[in-house]
């Protein structure tokens, strides 16, 4: 992956940051802005090429009403200002690339990022404000089907896939599922669906034409079945086997298996770095924003705790509780208070 | 107290309201916004006579720079901006008056709550959100005290007060304490200063000036030595009694008493319902905004918890958890999930 590590702010790399944030989302570009209004040197870490995350990426015009004292902003304006309030710290910020491995120095405590594109951060603290995750599609659990990813097995339809003539095997029953087995019923040589069920959620309109090439017998039912197993070698499958859950089973003869059982939320190697995880997300202390691991911190929709609500408010809030608990951390002889803004001063005025 | 109730939005004044939001702060008016946005219709109550609270009466003009998204916003501006944010709702707003009472219907649960001026409000659940609550003068602990206040004992000193020729004891050794002393001794019979230290905490001229005084013989020292007691009637003090902490005693002869401790915030009338408070703050659950009565939330600088910090982006999201499980209290067998704004749409289309 190519790092592409903007140097907009200045760029002192091979420091050591009291702070490195991951996530360029609202709630990271936020946790910048409170670092620096302790005084507290930043980095950020950003998946994307971009700052804002999901909000930029995804739905820049979709305007937000619960910002409070804001009726009405777009996500991309929302992100613009929260750049804009930031700005002053003039946080190192690294783009294009996710945080991958952490290592802690046992006698310094000092963390040791690595990320995807290479690079080595040192961090004395993490806030993680990673948002909801990668969104990954969900995987069967059958031994061994990664050495057949992006080969024969794929989660998604690649564009000029070239599948005349092959023997398809189509999992699932939704929209993806039964919109593709009418595509592909055209072209291939066989399309076989496995459903777990023998009701399709689909929508309506496309299970009725489904309906027709079963009777056609352009596209074969499979249900109840579920995935078994695969048969095949050096990346190619060439057997799906399939069960009803009663003692019976099939062996489907495939080139292809489209596993087509929607999205989830991904930690990634978030999910590796020794934390405590619930259904996903990181545990925390809501009044520290701790996790299990001193010196790491997280806030916004990536954390749960009993009441925990996703909404961006939330993750400012939870950030600022965080900031605090985390200079704490770094200076444990210090009284770490509120200071108010109104007191300070403007950012641009003071920040260095 | 005249009754400033404001019919600008809709004035259905007689029915039982879901949520009472107490306080018309920046916290008090995102309540309002948060409990439309979970469709609980509301009232809201407000000590001055206009809404904003101490923002708008204290510093409309003074920049913020710590609301998230917004790199620089006047208090003015802020409570403007959250007014607009919560119109759609169309609160009855009650302003200048403050909640006094409450009373509980013990079938229904029902709060009845007493305003200072004179009107009775039906809430199903209240919620609290009166900042630091009122700004007062520290009260010595004398017994009876509260009979002279206003007569003979003034925590302020009023125009015109007409006290020459007085005996006048000023207890403190602040800023007040030592440049009214200064002023007074011009004037006055005897001006007698009670000071619990030998050292005067005000400012050094100032203190440079008094010991002159006491030199010429025009204010007379205490110290060190505190309030004792009073004695007097019909509200007119004649004696003040002090007492240095080690067992003697003197009583100085007196008209006047300035006490000039400082001033502390008061949580007034709201110390008085029977809610659990530390240090003139409400203790809640900071996940669930619950006070220790059932039904009572709150959320702003008017709480307590472990790790509280007093920010306006803290008092936002403390209402968010508050009404969600407001909620929940309201309606114990629905559902109470986050609904986002990107997904319910524009207020301003869908409130009612």
């Amino acid at each position: 992956m190519n790092d592409h590590t903007q140097s907009i702010y200045s760029s002192d790399r091979n420091t050591i940051f009291p702070v490195v944030v991951l996530g360029g989302g609202p709630v990271g570009l936020f946790a910048v802005f409170m670092a620096g209004m302790m005084q507290l040197k930043c980095a950020l870490v950003e998946a994307l090429p971009q700052l804002g995350g999901q909000c930029q990426a995804l739905y820049p015009d979709k305007p937000i009403y619960d910002i409070p004292g804001m009726p009405e902003i777009s996500a991309g304006d929302l992100v613009a200002q929260l750049s804009q309030q930031m700005a002053p710290f003039k946080p190192t910020v690294f783009c294009g690339q996710t945080a991958e491995h952490v290592d802690q120095e046992e006698e310094s405590g000092l963390f040791v990022i690595r990320t995807s594109a290479g690079r080595m951060i040192l961090a004395q603290t993490i806030m993680i404000c990673c948002g909801a995750g990668a969104l990954v599609p969900k995987r069967p659990p059958l031994e061994g089907i990664e050495q057949f990813e992006g080969q024969s097995v794929f989660y998604s339809v690649p564009s000029g896939h070239g599948w005349a003539g092959k023997d398809i095997v189509i999992a699932g029953g939704g929209d993806s599922a039964v919109d593709w087995a009418l595509v592909l019923a055209g072209s291939a040589k066989s399309v076989h669906m496995v459903h777990r069920r023998a009701r399709f959620s689909a929508h309506e309109h496309s299970v009725a034409r489904l309906q027709e090439e079963f009777q056609s017998g352009r596209v074969q039912l499979h249900a109840p079945y579920q995935l078994l197993g695969l048969e095949g070698q050096v990346g190619q499958i060439s057997v799906v086997h399939v069960h009803d859950g009663a003692g019976g089973s099939k062996s489907l003869s495939a080139d292809i298996l489209l596993p087509f059982f929607g999205m989830q939320n991904d930690l990634g190697p978030l999910g590796r770095w020794g934390l405590d995880i619930d259904q996903q997300r990181i545990v925390t202390n809501p009044l520290t924003g701790q996790t299990s691991r001193a010196g790491i911190y997280a806030a916004g929709d990536i954390v749960t705790y009993p009441h925990k609500l996703k909404l961006i408010m939330t993750g400012f809030a939870e950030v600022a509780q965080s900031m605090h608990h985390l200079k704490g951390y770094l200076f444990p002889d210090q009284y770490v208070g509120v200071k108010h803004s109104t007191t300070l001063g403007n950012p641009g005025s003071w920040a260095s």
